[in-house]
């Protein structure tokens, strides 16, 4: 049986422990929802003080030089690039991951002619098949085909112009081995885009190391950038040139201040740019980003297996009786950085569970979802979620009209 | 002959002079770009503060529902309606003016099909032409039509799906005839779209009133957001039903969080969301938007128009041996709320008066631009404009290699 004691003593011999004090995080909560938005670095109040005192309200307009507001799609882009096994200039910052997503799709979709289908699963997270379904209904000749798991080898053909799927599925965690998908998707001539959300600051990605083509991917969640972060796009050097993004705005152009009628792209990744970028979101993500400066993702991914692993254990050791059916793959080398349960009342409990400062979350239908962020918790932190998680069931106080009006914005 | 006295008595009697008090601004500064970059409202420190520590710190993931995030967009927009002559439910805050654009004109092609032009003028920031262009290259049947002012009576006609134009011309700052125009474009079955960037919280407008199809605008310039702030998008009441936007994120589905497979768009203008809206931009943004609640619409154009009238009459009065050349309407009811004149070495003596404190900005290729954003200008910042283009005019303090260099960026 696995004891407090035993979460504790992994405590004192974490590597990573002195983390969490850079978060500012209330001690009482177990936070299991960093992947749906990561907790707030402790150095991100002074910095938006900085930005709106001092850049914003005292330099003006010449913050865009003299505070460098003009560099931070690329210089954020660089930061971000070296957890995702990116080289500089490969990574730009920009826009949303649904905006980010088009731009890609699109470009591909053109370099890609005569070939017309983009490939995806359905375990991507839905606003990327809503973006691709956006993007067929504009172009009459594109087909959208919409695959399970096993069914990639099948359906990626001669035809297939991108294969467009999730590294980290959103509900179960499930991981794709990326290699030997992207190796499948190139082998038939397809490009191959990875959405890296659920992925990038939770473990090590090696995107060059696989030959990865395209990449997009969200601020707000293990990067901690905050609520709608802006996100982040990576297209291979070796494609860059070749790669025509039809959100062409001002930012994207090679002189933008020449103010010329002809869009004329920047060369390289800052063709990916569209409108102007919003500098106080970035600030705010250029934080969370720098968090991970000098941190070993190998002693991160290690303890996010360990957490994962020890959540499933433990629930299984004392929720056995409750009816919950594991969601993910019990194989931690095969999961992100999550664990998913399955539970007629997933809804309910999830509700009580919040209410017991125990914030997780919800994913229609049936599934309770919880996440595992290796830089602010503690394993007693996942001794503290499983100890509420019995008391709701024994008790069945997930039993309770409040606990089932549909409102959860997770 | 105008003297300082006179301006400093027009402050006085100034029914907006306590607006200026809202803003944090040097007092030495005279600050005349606030149509490239607004000011900032002192309410936005405590409130990026109270964001930061208390809804993204403190509430987490529950701060969507219990700090309204997933209201802002409709919230803000419906805020910003009513500067523009908009009813609620016809304005949504999003992404920037460029991807704004992208959705709505895309939106037009489709529905005006077989309509298969796009007539813009070549006054357009660029970025608005650079975004067509962009589109027109995904659509092989679409073709971007550049007219000059003078040339929309022909050029647009019954193959024209939508006329997009700003109504401030960035450069000159002179008005389209909103109403006219709009009955122009209408009466050949086109439809009407304003870029309102220029236009926005400098003065009154009416998209009801002319019955204007669509509108986008941008959240950084006289409604005070800050750098990058997001931007909003108009669509009109009739058209909603039937205009669909390709950049079809989550945030736009009828129920993003039943993370169906299918797209399925919300009713109402919702469904010009795309993926999840930067928070923190927002609350920026909605501290500049507030600053207008109980202001006189009427106030701020008088005021406008007075202050480009008494600048034009002083730089001729003073400046009338250097070479300038007036680049905007000198009527006011026919100009924004900006003054440009041309001169050969407009770039080195924008520069030699931002060394003095006198912020304007250069557009390529030989413009000085000065805005007047009635809310925190004082009169005697006019009078002190042009003294200090007066001294750099009269003593040559242009000619210094320092001011020679481009590398502006505003």
């Amino acid at each position: 049986m696995l004891t407090r004691e035993s979460f504790e003593n992994l405590d004192k011999d974490d590597q990573l422990a002195y983390c969490r004090d850079l978060f500012d995080l209330s001690p009482n909560l177990v936070y299991l929802n960093g992947n749906s938005l990561g907790a707030m670095p402790k150095s991100v109040t002074g910095k938006l003080k900085e930005l709106a005192e001092k850049e914003w309200s005292g330099g003006l307009i010449r913050s865009w030089l003299t505070s460098s507001w003009y560099e931070m799609p690329q210089r954020i882009g660089d930061k971000i690039a070296r957890l995702i096994g990116a080289g500089p200039g490969e990574v730009i910052v920009a826009d949303s991951t649904s905006v980010n997503l088009f731009k890609l799709v699109a470009a591909a979709l053109n370099k890609q002619k005569p070939r017309y289908k983009i490939v995806a699963d359905t375990e991507n997270f839905p606003t990327d098949l809503y973006v691709l379904q956006g993007l067929a209904s504009m172009l009459p000749q594109v087909e959208l085909v919409l695959a399970e798991r096993d069914q990639l080898e099948q359906l990626v053909d001669e035809n297939t112009a991108i294969l467009v799927l999730a590294q980290t599925a959103y509900k179960s965690g499930e991981l794709y081995d990326m290699e030997a998908v992207t190796a499948l998707a190139q082998s038939k001539g397809a490009l191959m885009l990875w959405d890296l959300s659920h992925s990038c600051g939770a473990f090590p990605v090696d995107l060059n190391g696989v030959g990865a083509d395209l990449a997009v991917g969200c601020g707000y969640k293990y990067l901690n950038g905050g609520p709608g972060a802006p996100a982040y796009l990576y297209v291979a050097k070796t494609l860059q040139a070749d790669l025509k993004q039809p959100l062409a705005g001002w930012m994207g152009h090679a002189d933008p201040f020449a103010m010329s009628l002809e869009y004329q792209p920047a060369e390289g990744i800052r063709s990916m740019l569209c409108g102007t970028h919003p500098v106080i979101g970035m600030a705010s993500l250029e934080q969370g980003v720098d968090l991970f400066g000098d941190i070993d993702m190998q002693l991160v991914v290690m303890k996010s297996r360990q957490m994962g692993e020890l959540f499933i254990r433990l629930v299984e050791e004392r929720c056995s009786d409750y009816g919950f059916k594991l969601a993910s793959p019990r194989d931690s080398s095969k999961r992100g950085s999550q664990v998913s349960f399955q539970h007629d009342q997933a809804y309910a409990i999830m509700q009580a569970l919040i209410e017991r400062d125990v914030i997780g979350d919800f994913r229609a239908p049936d599934c309770i979802r919880f996440g595992f962020t290796p830089l602010y918790l503690r394993y007693v932190d996942i001794w503290r979620a499983v100890d509420r998680l019995e008391e709701v069931m024994e008790n069945a106080l997930w039993n309770d009209e409040k606990y089932k009006s549909k409102n959860a914005v997770t």
